[in-house]
């Protein structure tokens, strides 16, 4: 007879509208695992290896915003799920960690695959749940049922991120041969409601009028989902405002021409760049890749500066924070913009110094890229103008984030970077999950270190035929020579750059992906066009560079930008 | 300027010892990354990837038994470790994870590669340790000091383990261009002195009295290192004291033939073993893998139970412990020996009835292996028994530990298994770190499932030739068919064995390995003389085989034991 809250879990699951499940073989999870597999309304995928899994429900959960569940066995299973477990905590991605477990009593006890993992994700976490170990009586039975309710609610409320439900789980593992599973029909299912409000009657008059009390106002967003209905409401309060949007590539807000994405280039000369400064900063969203605003935004403090978004959390990224206004960005513009209407446009030129400076900066980086010498620069700009609208594209850490930020993006697709710890580990996982959900074309574009440290997150049967995979391969950590410190240090290349050897032909074949494969701008131009055919199946293209001559080519753009200022 | 406290962070190490660090390229960490290249008395090693550079540290040490340094950078990188610090801390193997930080103030502030490394590793850590983040003071640079001498004291004490250093980093990552590093000579090095001490005079003798008074006395041996003092002071104990000394495979005790390692078979049939039962239990060393061994001494406890060890947790595998001697076994058995004579043979034949067992199991496997299906068992078989004296042999889990325990060894080597958490996540990472530190042949048997999970154990510059991989590949996990419970359910190839197609070729291809391959046992007879040759590279040899073959031979052969103590 099987351990009936066990085989609720899933029910649970399905109950508060989890519908995908990432499942990661193991005994221990045996029945776990056997009930969601069997349960009608949720999909499982299977992974072997917990730290692709991770990611990969990272990206299934980042593409859909539900929640998902994995499912791993006892021991250091889930301990590899950690890295993914931080960039969630930190994206606010919502997953149910289930960590199959030994009953209590053999905890250090040195019985097999077995760790301490109570609460083991302890700073990284929503929430930590320890499923009962024994159900007597109706009270245990009744506690299991909520703290799975409570455990998924922590996950997806209004700051999402991942939790861990730690399960005991005794024998029998697995249903006798031929023995059905049964879900409850009575469980205690309580749902959250947020009720309907609105904003107090004339607030955005009031704020209207701070806001215009200021002549130079920055809308700065750090990475966010794509919102179209956000775009529009920023689009109009910009204009009545007169205010600058500044954001990144994965802010997506590319599509509308009137926002800044390319202040790293206009902010790269310190000096010149204090009549950018604003009086009043508003930001939201996640994280801020560019260095250069970081350090203009910490020498031309704003007067104010207001953070906007749900989570109490006091972070002050740029140390000019005055205030936070605890509401969702989405809710707060839309609003916003719905309230006010233009009477008299302000006088203040600061937007058009901003458009002036960035149509100069785009100037410049078309001219340097039409020609400079070939190089994955160049390569990533070759690309980013070739990807047809409506996909969505991936942006690997460390330095393809980078150069797609400097190339910019006009075409509607949805940008995605893992942002919250920006680590390499996990970006091609990441994408394998998120294209899984989607069904244009899905475009991952990493560097030769990431993909190989990641490369188990091809290894399984579910890799998608709109997964289209862009390796830069340069033969090690490229970045180390574009960034000031180790360049010219004898222990570049052993200690740094890493240099590796491998190509990933082998793993494309391996995988059963098509492979493409080009060393120069004229092969790239000729297998673009197959590699990006929407009918086409999962493929990797990897393009070989020599860090030697990328590294040319990065300084040189850099000392072009600096001269551009100093004009 | 660099910040000399982070320099002198190997200088400090190598005063207290430390003479390897294992090093994972990142920015925040360059500056104590350089120091340990430039540090004469340290060797270092360059992975990228770090899951795996945790393991191959922890190989390193368990070989050395020396403390490893393990440097990453700040962000996901250290929890990436995660694993092989829990396996470290179970084993009980000294490691010093150097993580470099943000400055506290950054931390939550959504920087770039920025997570809450404070104590990152909670309950699997020997110690945790803050570096200072600024030395404006003596009192901060004397804490430094003390605070890494702490450390690598903790990491290296009666109880071993992985301890984390967290260091806060400050730009310049970097030392300038021909900059020269130089270490302090005036630190200070607080060394810890363990004085000589003896047993009080006569304990031996109360002990012996005490064993001897009982008819059945069991001595058994969990995880522990080769020691041949020890096997000659436990055979010298066993002689007088007429007991059973019973261990595992990875107790390394089998060059004794009057040591029993078959006890996994012997107990396979509880209802004939009862006149096996142990009135006194002497244990020690870490963790047994035996089932029947664990269901044996829970149904047939004995009247007292000691276990010799220094930890002081009460660990009760057996549940039946009485006693801790909190003594390390090495002293403890080597004084006891040289402290007792052998008067009159004590009259027992508790020891004969287990030798008795003992041969007609082993009798058993060899008519068994000599008839059965070719299959991985006999590979296994054909195997261990060409390995030649003075190697290494590394099992990992979760198959191969279990063959390998029912086939047995004879000859003269050391055998390793990472039975601290029993994962499969670093199993050739262990081995590839042990083999660097030595030079006779280290033979790693895996399963394909372990191998492709690690696959990033052989992704670096540091292959030593005499490591040798070999694979059994059944394309998924096959004990999910060995074991009850999964073998008949509909899900068991998608939910639990996982099928998987990959075969290991590419993957020697790719890392410059040669490549053998054998799928009968007369290919695997031609190919394992050269494979095996000690002038020969590093080299995969794959074994493919049939999982359901390899379940009908497992299955009949399981019928067999049952049987034999039926008759």
């Amino acid at each position: 007879m099987v351990i009936q809250p066990l085989v609720d879990i899933p029910a649970i699951c399905a109950a508060h509208g989890v519908r995908q499940a990432v499942i990661c073989p193991g005994s221990r999870s045996g029945l776990i695992t056997i009930a969601f597999a069997r349960h009608p309304e949720i999909s499982t995928f299977v992974f072997p290896d917990e730290r692709a899994a991770g990611f990969i429900a990272l990206g299934l959960a980042q593409s859909s915003m539900r929640t998902v569940a994995i499912i791993c066995t006892s021991g250091t299973a889930a301990a590899n799920l950690f890295p993914a477990v931080i960039e969630a905590y930190f994206q606010e991605i919502p997953l149910l960690i289930i960590t199959a477990d030994r009953p209590p009593e053999l905890i250090g006890q040195q019985d097999g695959q077995t760790i301490r993992q109570y609460n083991l994700f302890t700073n990284h976490i929503r929430g930590f749940f320890q499923f009962p170990a024994s159900f007597n009586t109706v009270q245990e039975i009744t506690h299991a049922t909520r703290l799975v309710t409570e455990a998924i609610l922590s996950a997806g409320g209004s700051i999402k991120g991942p939790v861990q439900l730690n399960v005991p789980v005794r024998e029998p593992f697995y249903p006798s041969q031929g023995e059905e599973l049964n879900f409850s029909h009575d469980l205690k299912i309580i749902k959250v409601v947020l009720p309907p409000v609105q904003f107090e009657h004339g607030y955005f008059d009031t704020l209207k009028d701070e806001i215009l009390s200021y002549n130079n106002v920055m809308i700065l967003i750090g990475q966010q989902r794509p919102d179209s209905a956000l775009l529009i409401a920023l689009e109009h309060i910009q204009e009545i405002t007169q205010s600058v949007v500044v954001g990144e590539l994965f802010s997506n807000i590319h599509t509308y021409s009137g926002f800044i994405t390319n202040h790293e280039i206009v902010l790269a000369d310190q000096e010149s760049s204090s009549d950018l400064r604003p009086e009043l900063l508003i930001s939201f969203g996640g994280s801020v890749i560019s260095k250069n605003l970081k350090n203009f935004l910490r020498k031309n403090p704003p007067i104010l500066h207001w953070h906007i978004g749900e989570n109490p959390e006091v972070v002050d990224t740029h140390q000019t924070l005055t205030q936070k206004i605890l509401i969702s960005p989405s809710a707060f513009f839309q609003s916003f913009a719905r309230s006010i209407v233009l009477e008299n446009k302000p006088k203040s030129d600061y937007r058009q110094r901003w458009l002036l400076k960035s149509r100069k900066a785009r100037e410049l980086v078309d001219d340097y890229l039409a020609e400079c010498q070939p190089g994955e620069f160049a390569a990533v700009s070759r690309i980013l103008r070739q990807l047809p609208d409506g996909g969505s594209l991936h942006l690997a850490n460390s330095m393809p984030v980078r150069y797609a930020g400097y190339v910019g993006l006009k075409q509607n697709i949805a940008v995605w970077a893992n942002r919250g710890a920006s680590g390499i580990d996990g970006c091609t996982s990441t994408a394998v999950g998120h294209a899984l959900n989607t069904s244009n074309l899905h475009i991952l574009i990493t560097g030769d270190m990431a993909f190989f440290y990641d490369r188990n997150s091809l290894w399984h049967q579910h890799i998608p035929p709109n997964l289209r995979i862009i390796i830069l391969n340069n033969h090690g950590g490229g970045i180390f020579r574009l960034i000031d410190g180790p360049g010219k240090l004898p222990e570049l290349k052993t200690y740094f750059e890493t240099n590796q050897s491998l190509k990933a032909e082998n793993t494309a074949r391996d995988f059963g992906m098509k492979y493409y494969f080009a060393d120069d701008l004229d092969r790239l131009d000729d297998v673009l066009t197959p590699f990006l055919s929407p009918d086409g199946d999962a493929a990797i293209l990897e393009i070989e560079t020599n860090p030697t001559v990328n590294e040319a080519i990065f300084t040189q753009f850099k000392q072009r930008i600096k001269q551009l200022w100093k004009d």
